[in-house]
């Protein structure tokens, strides 16, 4: 039975409908530098003019039940104060808060939406479109700017930029405790001829971390439980999240080696500079590199438009959106992709649980960075929906996510879809042609107008082509094109030779892929390794 | 003799020529709204427009000898870095370093400048147009957001808003010690039927503060300095300079008196309110009605146009100098109007040395708000400019301020001047009319592209009517304009009744203005105190 598409609205299903065809037309456009530029600028601004520009009226600020940084308990009124506006520690939002609607027992009990989550008798539905390389991205790159603080959730830890802190830290000391301070590098050791991160431990028995590496971060408890097998391999990074899976380590290792690269190649270039200025040009150029992955690679990758964006960030100068970074509530809620990860893997000959790739660098060191990653391409992500999670992110990541949306007393589904320009749905089938995901959705929340933002979101089908479901890429685009293009690497006097180097100008105007990356960071092999979001048949 | 006007540009010369004639003209556009806001938008960003906007390419990061925060050595080349684009620890600047301009020995000796700052013969020259609340204004606002870090002046202490630090602290663990966590008030003390801060010395004679002010501030040298008898009466204000002078202690306390007025305000209309919000809404308040004072009081005074700015933030929404604000080395040094202050000043029935009313709180607490601010107003200031410097000013104020462009490396008068769209001068009395001036810059640069920027801003002469000379007064309103209109409280989603309350966005439009904010904070004498920055018959 196919969806009812009657409350899609028709100015999203034109848009959507002529950006998904007319390939030669779209190829033409591409092909002529300015009528795509034009493109670009008119597609992102009309997308990110859906919705207000920052500064947001409130944070998560109005919710704690104390006068920041005191004991002294106040209300927790919905009003913005000088506090409010400045104080980025405390996350953002896009819409006040709703009491009334997350009140006490006005929303399911958390664990009964567990059901939502579970594969169907265990089935995993596989995407159509991306490898395993695309959950691996999206965590890495999320976790260096979507940074929960888990002491306080209505705060976070983030620099609200992306600043590669994944690589070099949160703060300049934790930059320095990562830093050779020799020839622009970063400290690195290697290991069977390939270069990686220093570890980190020191006494991986006793828990002791190697001196230089005091103050880095406070572990996860997942982390100082681990055994000390698991520890010795851990490596010394920019976050506590690091090292927390395969692909993570996999991505901080390649950005390690690409920025030890781009000194060496700078040192050549300019014999004269030292240490800090070979350091800070590299880190420059890399997250450049990194940007343009993410608007010309993955970005493109999940959208399902005819048209690649570009990144070309002249064309944002006069924007009513470029305004300071902070990133809200629901950027970190629309970004959480867990059924994205199946529940095994394939690495070297045989098939493993996804749960053993967690606090596991061994088998990034036994297998090598370039073989892993074509394995990791070689092998499909799983669709985003419910009905996809992989067990054990269950009760780890979906119901605090919307227990997370629950205590920010996020406003419904139908609000934030009124609010992206969506009409409001009217019956479950609108949302999704899952008979299985209506009839659950009635049972557990019997109107449409009482499901939550979190389920809501991944409730909803996915378009054929694309690896989002409207509503989700419509916000995630809002966000992230806002807050990327925002980079003061890329504004007008900043992004030019004069910055980069005439050398690192050249790098940061040629293109590049993650391949790219993977392939000038790995010993030779004879061939390139191949590495793609894309599975085979779509590359 | 007249100045030679030839490099004056014609563009300028224009703008001024239209800007300052026909009267009846400008009245007319004032009086038709839309008029008056499109000549505002229109002069305020081609005012902005001259320079290139923030991000700034450079900050003072470059000359720290030390890889910041670490006693790693590193080279002082002139080159961007992450670092240096987001540490606003350091202070921006809007031209790069120039040290073959700044290099040993290419300028006069330090010392050998004081001649240009002190007065002929001692005589004092007034301003025609100035009282002496201008120049206590100035330094009062300035203040706030001005600040070079006393212990490494490549660095500033400054939050780069006008926040009113200066009565509630840079910081909120800063403000909770000013506030008295009741009906959203900040403490205050009743003397003589007034109000004022709360005393700051517990033990005057032991120099130690109350406990309640542990941690407020790290006092000025000068300050510690001071007998008993002065420490007794300091206040417990925002930031260490908050009892620096008569002047600065006038506006505190009448910034404290008009939160609390508010603050009693809201109470009355709000009585559900908690002390947060209350406390919260008054300040916003406050901010933005000292906003519209500077824009439409102080600015429209220092200005010589027939048009008057106004506070109209719906203007700027998409403009490109709408950047984050940073503070740069050039706008504290176009700020440093210590020649607008007297040696001596009229107080109760005598004459006194100016000296005697720094760290002076007797003086106010004796005289009392209202006459004291008429007295202030019944007295000219003095021309900004060379040779006018109260002596105590020459060595503590000038001469540093020269030194502190000499150690950011600035570029030259001339360069500067190009910089904002003036033509170089190529004669010494293209910049001034006074021969002396003439002689003795010709006798200590040899040539007028030898002087230097604080030399060249103070050399120049201000025009009829105006308060400023030509490249300080367009080098300020670039700086304040751009960094003004930035506040989040004007930002479109915020300045509106939600955020103010009824009540508070009612008293936001009702025009207001610093006779007002004395009339009404003062008992009552049976007629309006006479406040203003005007002279009688300029009023």
């Amino acid at each position: 039975m196919a969806r009812d598409t009657s409350r899609d609205g028709f100015g999203n299903k034109l848009q959507a409908y002529v950006l998904t065809h007319g390939t030669r037309i779209w190829t033409w456009i591409q092909s002529v530098p300015p009528f795509a530029r034009l493109v670009n600028k008119v597609l992102i601004d009309s997308a990110i003019a859906m919705i207000p520009s920052r500064p947001y009226a409130y944070s998560l600020m109005t919710l704690d039940p104390h006068v920041p940084d005191t004991d002294v308990a106040k209300n927790t009124d919905t009003y913005t104060s000088w506090d409010s506006l400045i104080d980025r520690r405390y996350t953002g939002r896009h819409l006040p808060p709703a009491p009334d609607f997350n009140r006490d027992g006005a929303l399911p009990h958390l664990d009964d939406l567990a059901v939502l989550f579970r594969k169907k008798n265990g089935a995993t539905i596989l995407s159509e479109k991306s490898t395993m390389l695309f959950p691996y991205w999206v965590q890495w790159f999320t976790d260096g700017f979507l940074r929960t603080d888990r002491y306080n959730r209505l705060r976070n830890t983030s620099n609200h930029q992306i600043d590669l802190c994944t690589v070099y830290g949160l703060t300049t000391k934790q930059t320095h405790l990562l830093r050779s301070f020799k020839d622009g590098k970063l400290k690195s050791q290697q290991i069977n001829g390939e270069e990686y991160p220093p570890f980190y431990y020191a006494d991986p028995e006793a828990g002791t971390v190697k001196p230089e590496f005091e103050g880095l971060y406070v572990p996860l408890n997942d982390e100082t439980r681990l055994p000390a097998a698991r520890k010795f391999q851990l490596f010394a990074m920019g976050v506590e999240r690091a090292n927390i899976q395969l692909g993570f380590v996999m991505l901080g290792t390649l950005c390690l080696r690409e920025h030890n690269r781009l000194a060496a190649l700078l040192a050549q270039s300019y014999p004269q500079w030292d240490d800090e200025r070979l350091f800070q040009t590299a880190r420059m150029i890399l997250m450049v590199e990194i940007m343009k992955i993410v608007v010309e690679e993955y970005i493109n990758h999940i959208s399902p438009y005819k048209f690649k964006f570009l990144t070309d960030p002249s064309a944002f100068r006069n924007e009513k959106w470029y305004r300071e970074n902070w990133m809200a509530v629901e950027f970190t809620l629309v970004y959480r992709w867990h059924s994205a990860l199946p529940d095994t893997l394939a690495y070297a000959d045989r098939t493993m649980p996804m749960v053993d790739s967690l606090w596991n660098n061994a088998m990034l060191i036994d297998r090598g960075l370039g073989a892993l990653f074509e394995e990791t391409c070689a092998q499909p992500a799983t669709r985003i929906g419910l009905f996809n999670t992989a067990d054990f992110l269950i009760e780890a990541a979906e119901l605090p996510s919307i227990g997370l949306g629950r205590m920010a007393q996020l406003a419904s589904y139908n609000d934030y879809r009124e609010m992206a320009g969506f009409p409001r749905v009217t019956a479950f089938d609108q949302i999704t042609a899952d008979v299985d995901a209506q009839r659950e959705l009635q049972r557990l929340y019997g109107h449409v107008d009482n499901i939550e933002f979190y389920v809501g979101l991944y409730a909803e089908d996915v378009a054929d082509g694309a690896a989002l479901a409207p509503l989700i890429g419509r916000l995630v685009g809002i966000d992230a094109f806002s807050q990327a293009f925002t980079n003061p690497l890329l504004a007008e006097h900043i992004f030019n030779a004069q910055t980069f180097s005439d050398v690192g100008w050249k790098i940061v105007n040629t293109p590049v892929t993650l391949a790219d990356l993977v392939n000038r960071n790995t010993p030779p092999i004879g061939r390139r390794y191949d590495v793609s979001f894309y599975q085979r048949d779509g590359r």
